[in-house]
C-alpha cells in the first residue's frame, strides 16, 4: 500500500482526454503528487526517481469510474421487481424499501453491502441518493466516507405523492434538511460531500422547492434530481405543473436546474428540443442510466445528440432499476442502448462507440467534480488497476482490445486496485 | 461427488413445467434414477431412504441451462470487435479467427479455455458451431465430452462467399463431413453429438446443400444453422434464392428446415408471417440470441408472438456476437430486448416474464433433446446446484425472489455443483 502523497505508478495507461479517442501508453509511469496527476511518461524523468513506486506490469491503469446517478438504500432490492415502468416500480418496490431506512440497524446492515460492494469495484466517485431520513443518510455518508469513496450524498426530500412513511411536511423537510447538513459539516468528511435531493417534480410542492433553494444559497451545494424519464411520469408532471413550459421548465422556475447551481438530471430519455436547449443553456449535467431505461421499459435517451450538441453526459447505473453498480456493465449498455435506438427508433444518430462510453464514464461524469475522471496534468489521481487475467485468450491482444474486452466483461474480480484522490483504498 | 445410478438430492428445487408458471418445491428431495429424473418430494419416501443422499442446504437446485446457439472459436474474441453489423462482422473478425483453427494446436489451446468455461458455468446442454475443420472438431468434441457436456457440435460447411481459407468446394465439404460422421461414431462418445451445420444460405451452394440432405437422411442427423438476422442478410439470401418465397423457404426447398430434419435456426429476427408459419408447420426450433441481436444491431426477435403461436424456442448465447456463454445473463437480455422491443416497436406484444425466460432457457430448449430441462417425472437428469451467498441481501428473500435475482445477477461463481444425465461433473 502506498501512503505517501508523491508516487509514481507503472503500467499500460489509458484514458479519455476527449471523447472521440483513447489516449494509450503502454508501459509507461503516472505520477502523482498531492492528490493529483503530475504526468504520464514513458520513462520515468530523473527527478522523480526517488519516488515510492509501484510496477504493476502487465496490468491496465485506467482512471477511476465515475457513477452520476445511483441509489443507494435501493441496492438491497437489485436484480428484482423490474416487471413494472416506473410509477408503479416506486410504489410497488422502491418505496417499501426506502421506509425500511428509518429503523438504523436495518439501515446499518443494508448500508454496509452497499458500501462493501461500491469499494470492490472500479467506481471512485458517486451521485449517491439516500433516503428522507436524516440519520441514516448520515450513517451511509460515514460509510463511504470510511470506504474511501468521493461521494455525493443527498438525504431525499419529498412532501407529496409518497406513502406516509416516506412524506414530510415541506418545513420538516426543510429543517431535517439544514439539520443533516450542519451535522454533515460537523463531522469533517474528507471524502464525502452532501448534495440536495428533491426526488423530482412529483414528489416536492413548490413550497419545499422555495425552502430547498434558499439552503442551496445558504450552503453553495449541488443539487441532484430525475428528469423525463418515463412518459407517464412527464405526463403527471404537465399536470402538476401547467404553467411550466417543460418539465426541466418546473425545476428552472424553482432555480434548482444549473445556472448558479450545479445540477445533475438523470435520464433525460424524453427531454425535447426546448429542455435540450435549456439543459445545454443552463449547464446541467445528464447523467445517462441506459440499463435502467432498458430495465423500467422508459426508452433509450438520445445521447448521440446530447454529446453532438457539447451536452455535459456521465454515465450512472441508477441501481435498483438499474441491476449492478458494475460501471463497466453501464458502459456497455449504453453502447447496446444506442444500437437499438439506431435500430429500432432513429437511424440518423450513430451508435456510440467504446472510447465515447468510456469517456462519458470517467471524464464525462468526473466534469461533476471539476478536473476528475483522466491523466491530464492536474486531474485528481483516481487510478483503477486492471488485472484483466481471468478473461484468458488464446490470442495476444493489445491493450486497446483489452479495454474493450474489460468493458463487456469485468467486474470487481478485475479491480486489483484503487486510489481516489491520490489516496490508496486497496 | 456422487457417482451412483440413482441418488437424491435435497435444497429448493424449481422447474418450469409450462412458460407461464414456476414449480418451487422448497426443502424438497430429487429422486434421480438411470439418468432420468424419478420424482420431487417433500418428504424422501421409504422406499429411497438408502439412496446416496445429498443434502445442499438452502441452495437453489434447477434443470441444467440449455444453449442453442454457440460457436466454439469464436470464444476468443468474446467481447470484442462488435461495432458492426453481421455481414461485415462476420469479414472483419469472424472468418479471421475461425481460419486459425486449421491449426491443431491453436484449437487445442483455444477450445480447451471454451469447454472450461462452459463447463464451469450453468450450461449443460449446447448445440455448438465448430469450423469447417474436420479435425479440429473432433478435438473440440474430445473436451466437450471429457467436460461431461451434452453437446451437439457441427464441422461448419461453406463453399462460397467466404475467405480462400475458410472454403471449401462441395465435393471437399461432403467428403470431410462424412469423414467427420465417420470418426466421430468411431470415437463412441457418451455425452456429444454431430449435427450438420450449413452456416447459412449465403455460404452454401445448392449442390452442397443437396449433398448434406443425404447425409442428413444416411445418417440421421439434426440440423442447426442462421435464419433472417439482419435485414442486409434476408436482401443478400432474396438474390441468391429469387425462387424462394422467403428466407426459411430457400431452407425448406433443400429439406434442411424441420420436417422429417430436427432444426435449429438461430435469430429469426425478421421472420414475416409466411417464414413463422412454415417454422410452426415443419416444427423447426427457434434459437433466440438476444444480446447477440442487441450487440450487431440487428434488432429485436417477435418472441412473444413465437410463443403464442406455440413455436419451439430456447435461448442462445451466440458467443461471441453475444459476449458471454452465461445463460442467466441471456434470460436477463431476452426480457430487456422485450422490453425495447415493446417500448419502441410494437407496445402490443407483452414483455417476457421470469418464468418465460426461465422456461425458454431449460424446457423450451431441452425439447430439442427431448425430455430435458425440467424435473417432471421421466426427464433428463440435468440439475445445476446454486449458492447465491455472493449476492448478499439484507432481507429475507423467498426462493422465486431469489431466482430472480439469480437471473439478473449470477455468473459462474454460483454454480455449487452440477449434473448432465445423472452425471455429476463437480
Amino acid at each position: 500500500m502506498i501512503r505517501d502523497e508523491r508516487f509514481a505508478l507503472k503500467g499500460n495507461i489509458i484514458y479519455a482526454a476527449d471523447r472521440e479517442k483513447l489516449t494509450i501508453c503502454e508501459q509507461s509511469w503516472l505520477v502523482c503528487e498531492d492528490q493529483k496527476i503530475e504526468g504520464v511518461y514513458q520513462e520515468l524523468p530523473e527527478r522523480f526517481r526517488e519516488l515510492p513506486k509501484m510496477d504493476y506490469g502487465d496490468r491496465i491503469l485506467i482512471p477511476g469510474l465515475v457513477d452520476l446517478h445511483i441509489h443507494a438504500p435501493q441496492y438491497a432490492f437489485r436484480g428484482m421487481g423490474m416487471d413494472l415502468e416506473l410509477l408503479d416500480w416506486l410504489d410497488a418496490h422502491t418505496f417499501p424499501e426506502e421506509a425500511r431506512y428509518e429503523n438504523l440497524s436495518y439501515a446499518k446492515r443494508a448500508y454496509q453491502i452497499f458500501a462493501d460492494h461500491l469499494r470492490a469495484g472500479a467506481t471512485t466517485r458517486a451521485c449517491v441518493f439516500a433516503t428522507i431520513h436524516r440519520e441514516s443518510t448520515i450513517l451511509l455518508m460515514d460509510l463511504l466516507e470510511k470506504a474511501g469513496l468521493n461521494a455525493m450524498v443527498g438525504k431525499v426530500n419529498m412532501d407529496r405523492n409518497s406513502p406516509n412513511r416516506l412524506r414530510e411536511t415541506a418545513k420538516e423537510s426543510e429543517q431535517e434538511t439544514i439539520q443533516w447538513i450542519k451535522e454533515v459539516q460537523a463531522r469533517g468528511y474528507q471524502n464525502v460531500r452532501p448534495i440536495l435531493t428533491p426526488r423530482f417534480i412529483p414528489s416536492c410542492t413548490d413550497d419545499l422547492m422555495h425552502a430547498l433553494k434558499s439552503i442551496q444559497v445558504s450552503y453553495d451545494l449541488p443539487v441532484q434530481s430525475h428528469l423525463s424519464e418515463n412518459p407517464g411520469e412527464v405526463a403527471w408532471v404537465q399536470e402538476l405543473c401547467p404553467q411550466a413550459e417543460f418539465y426541466g421548465d418546473a425545476y428552472d422556475r424553482l432555480g434548482l436546474f444549473g445556472r448558479d447551481c450545479k445540477t445533475i438530471m438523470a435520464h433525460c430519455v424524453y427531454s425535447g428540443d426546448r429542455e435540450i436547449e435549456r439543459i445545454k443553456e443552463n449547464g446541467v449535467f445528464i447523467a445517462h442510466c441506459p440499463e435502467s431505461n432498458i430495465n423500467l421499459s422508459s426508452g433509450v435517451a438520445p445521447v448521440r445528440r446530447f454529446l453532438n450538441e457539447g451536452l455535459r453526459v456521465g454515465l450512472g447505473s441508477d441501481v435498483a432499476a438499474g441491476s449492478t453498480s458494475n460501471l463497466f456493465y453501464a458502459m456497455a449498455c449504453a453502447i447496446r442502448a444506442s444500437k437499438m435506438r439506431w435500430r429500432l427508433q432513429d437511424d440518423s444518430e450513430k451508435c456510440l462507440t467504446i472510447p465515447e462510453v468510456f469517456y462519458l464514464a470517467t471524464k464525462g461524469g468526473g466534469a461533476f467534480w471539476g478536473n476528475t475522471g483522466s491523466f491530464e496534468k492536474g486531474y485528481e489521481a483516481d487510478i483503477v488497476v486492471l488485472d484483466d487475467q481471468r478473461l484468458v485468450c488464446p490470442n495476444k491482444l493489445d491493450v486497446r482490445q483489452r479495454l474493450e474486452r474489460i468493458i463487456y466483461l469485468a467486474d470487481e474480480r478485475e479491480v486489483y486496485a484503487k486510489f481516489a484522490a491520490g489516496k490508496q483504498i486497496f
